[in-house]
């Protein structure tokens, strides 16, 4: 017998990027940090009372919220939302703001993320094609749906919106703005003050990418407190461990350390972008942490996402329309930038 | 404007209880474990490699899904999956198995999160009473639904319904059937081999209880890996990060600690029963770590449970049908189940 849902017979469940246990790879293939996490994090690790995980967590994460609130120049806590992960906080937004068969809408090419999520709730995902440049064009703002999803900078181009367009849809646009930002502490501008003029915008940052804590799973998203209350009706009782939060906060009173390494990223990003330049790769002008490569000489992209990888090199590549001719290469360590960028030399050239 | 959901207008969320940050309180109101989780907890956090957490988690929690089906009995870790805490794995089972609109049955009283959450997926939840010694009655099995939670034993009576009661539930019942043992572990039997003959059959387990690791939040579902893997595509990507499973699986390899502790805390809750009914308070026979001291007499429930907070003697009380005349009692270290013993004693005079 069958007792599964029919909306999920055609769901496959987001894929994520491999993740080898053993050492020995250069992993340029999802977006994590070369560099590590401030001092602090492991301070505060070794300092941890085990004592304390007999309890339960603090259920609304009342410190990391007051931090980011102070940190990003909003009132209070009650701007800010807590999730595991903003993969959590993006499920969230959806079962805050979206009821099945309603539309959601993104750009394509995009997080994959998006569309699964959609999927899940019984949401149509409405995808709408960037231009050439990974720019929004003039039907975006006018597609009607209950929410949107904009990441800026754009994955995986690395392009970013302008302010002023994302400013445009936030007045135009009817349902809810989520601008992801993800990869913002990697770019010139972000949109963080949105939230304090738009009532329908939602900014959510990551922990994962510039603070290197992608294993810890954190997120926080920034919006009135009107739709932070809807989402924390959608909130898991206790969503974010104890050991989450203290190793969050560790991190986050460590801003400066952040942004160092955010620093030394994107002279990574530079090197990267001109050097593959050089080789004959077309890359769009990233501001996150990895590069769009694309390339329509021979060998394929996709023979050389799988020659880098008998080289223990890997990338990302995807398969799909408008993204099969290139790889997406995180900015790694300069030895693993350089690696990277002979390897491509040597298998094309 | 409002841009939340209709549905959730009259969700308000789960309510769980009070955690206070500060020291100088009993606290006996959300069925923590009064004894340290194994030594093995503290070693495995002392010796985390900090480098690790720049990474992505596993994303599928390979290890402990397989430590956990070898402990259960079960061939592969395909019959697992783990949770950001149970409560994770109680929404991904509604996400996976029930449309919305759909029935989801549960009995009446018991943990009030299966409702909420039931409301927050637009389910109908359908609660039907338990009889006067918190067993199911017959309407119970006729009832159909798409699914079905049983708390075995059930909160807050701490209560265990029969096995072949609930065997008989899988045989009759037309959709899935969780059975949600977070207190399993404190009981004189289980149901953990029902998966093997049940296609209808989830086990659930949690780490908050009889693990002492409330705070790292871990839950583990056993079932047919047909129904694991509809449970998978509800999973957020990295729904578990890495110190969790780290910790939860050191914590794992020491079942004879969790086991020890277990056994201390059934002789805390024998001697709160006697000393209980001795005072004259009803208490069903519980084979949880707490007990329903259920009180008709003068002050009433709701003035103990007051007066039990302003001693600093947290325990819980749910101002509802069937629970207004009750106090649940987490069962503590000896100490503390003496105080609240003699404080209540003193109280009722």
């Amino acid at each position: 017998m069958n007792y599964g849902r029919s909306i999920l017979s055609e769901v496959t469940g987001y894929v994520p990027g491999e993740q080898p246990r053993e050492g020995g790879v250069i992993k340029l293939n999802t977006n994590e940090n070369p560099f590590p996490p401030s001092p602090r994090v492991e301070e505060a690790l070794r300092e941890l009372a085990i004592e304390g995980l007999r309890r339960y967590p603090d259920p609304v994460s009342a410190g990391l919220r007051r931090a980011c609130a102070e940190r990003y120049g909003y009132p209070s806590k009650d701007w800010v939302i807590a999730g595991n992960g903003m993969d959590e906080l993006l499920a969230m937004a959806i079962r805050a703001f979206v009821d099945p068969g309603d539309d959601i809408l993104t750009p394509y090419p995009t997080y994959t993320l998006y569309e699964t999520l959609a999927m899940l709730h019984g949401a149509r995902p409405v995808l709408l094609d960037l231009d050439d440049s990974f720019q929004l064009t003039e039907s975006f703002f006018q597609t009607p749906a209950r929410l949107c999803f904009l990441p800026r900078p754009n994955a995986p181009s690395g392009v970013c919106t302008p302010r002023a367009e994302v400013e445009k849809l936030c007045e135009i646009f009817d349902g809810v703005v989520v601008i992801d930002e993800a990869y913002a502490d990697f770019a010139e501008d972000n949109c963080m003050d949105f939230p304090q003029r738009h009532e329908n915008a939602i900014v959510m940052r990551s922990f994962s990418k510039s603070f290197s804590l992608a294993g810890i799973r954190l997120g926080t998203a920034v919006a009135r407190p009107e739709l932070i209350a809807e989402l924390l009706k959608t909130k898991d009782s206790y969503n974010l461990n104890a050991v989450t939060q203290c190793l969050g906060l560790a991190a986050f009173t460590d801003y400066e350390h952040m942004q160092a390494n955010a620093d030394r990223v994107r002279e990574g990003r530079q090197y990267l972008t001109e050097s593959l330049r050089r080789l004959g790769f077309h890359v769009p002008p990233s501001q996150a942490n990895f590069v769009l490569a694309e390339w329509n000489g021979s060998p394929s992209a996709s023979i050389l996402f799988q020659e880098l990888k008998r080289r223990n090199i890997l990338v990302r590549y995807f398969p799909v329309r408008r993204l099969k001719h290139a790889l997406r290469i995180s900015v790694g360590a300069p030895e693993e930038n350089e690696a990277v960028v002979n390897a491509l030399g040597e298998l094309i050239g």
